[in-house]
Order: structure tokens, then sequence, then C-alpha cells
């Protein structure tokens, strides 16, 4: 699985933790609106930039984030 | 400091700790030669799936390096 899909799927998931609607987190992030979902879905890559602002604005440390995608890459191995 | 400039300056580190030129972690990276040199002066930010490859060519999990940068952010603040 490419990393940036897993990105997305682990994305997903800590948004909808979070309770968020994709606009709500985007706002949050300072990001483009549909910027959230084309991430979701693996259509684009986030950079290192967005990633830190995602996680900021989802309430963890990126490199949590990022531990959560290497799982996801394990379990889908 | 950005993430991306951080993240630049966490790779020349970790790139010269394992006794690697820009060329040999680019190519063992499988990216643009001239990208590491780019990614190291902030001058482009990279994606996750580069974040991923570059990690592995250096023996280190992601998340790792990502914890690198936070840390570097943290000290510069």
């Amino acid at each position: 699985m490419d990393p940036g899909v897993a990105f997305g799927q682990v994305l997903r998931a800590l948004r909808r933790d979070a309770g968020l609607s994709q606009e709500q987190l985007a706002f949050a992030a300072e990001i483009e609106r549909n910027f959230v979902s084309l991430i979701e879905r693996g259509v684009n890559q986030p950079s290192i930039r967005v990633i830190f602002k995602l996680a900021q604005a989802l309430g963890l440390p990126p490199s949590k984030m990022i531990f959560l995608v290497e799982e996801k890459l394990e379990s889908s191995a």
C-alpha cells in the first residue's frame, strides 16, 4: 500500500474519531476545503507542512500520525 | 521555524551521520539527485511518500524522523 493511501485512511479515521467533518478539519488546519477529501482518498500526497497542520488540528503529534501510518502499512503488507 | 526547513536540517544531519553524500542518499531513496539538496535547504517540501523513501534509505522509521523534526521545532521555538 502506498504511504499516501495509508495516510489518507489514518486521517479519515482520526477525523471521524474527533467528530469533525472534512470542512471543519480543513478550516482548523488552515488548508483548502477539498484538500482533506483529496488526501483521504489518496489522490493527493500531503507535504510535511500539511502533515504538521493536520496533526495540530487533530491534537496529536505528527510523529504519532506517521506511526499509525507505519502500523497500517505493516498490517496491509 | 517551518516544518519543511526543520525537516531539511534533520535530513542533513542524519545523512551525514550515515556517511552518505546527497547523491548516494538520492540513489538509495530512488529520488531525483538534486531533490535531496532542495529538501535539505528547505526549498522543497517532501511529500509523505518521499519521507518514507528517505527514512527507509537511512534505516530508521519515518515516525522517528518526524519526532526529530518536532524536537528541532520545539528547541527553536
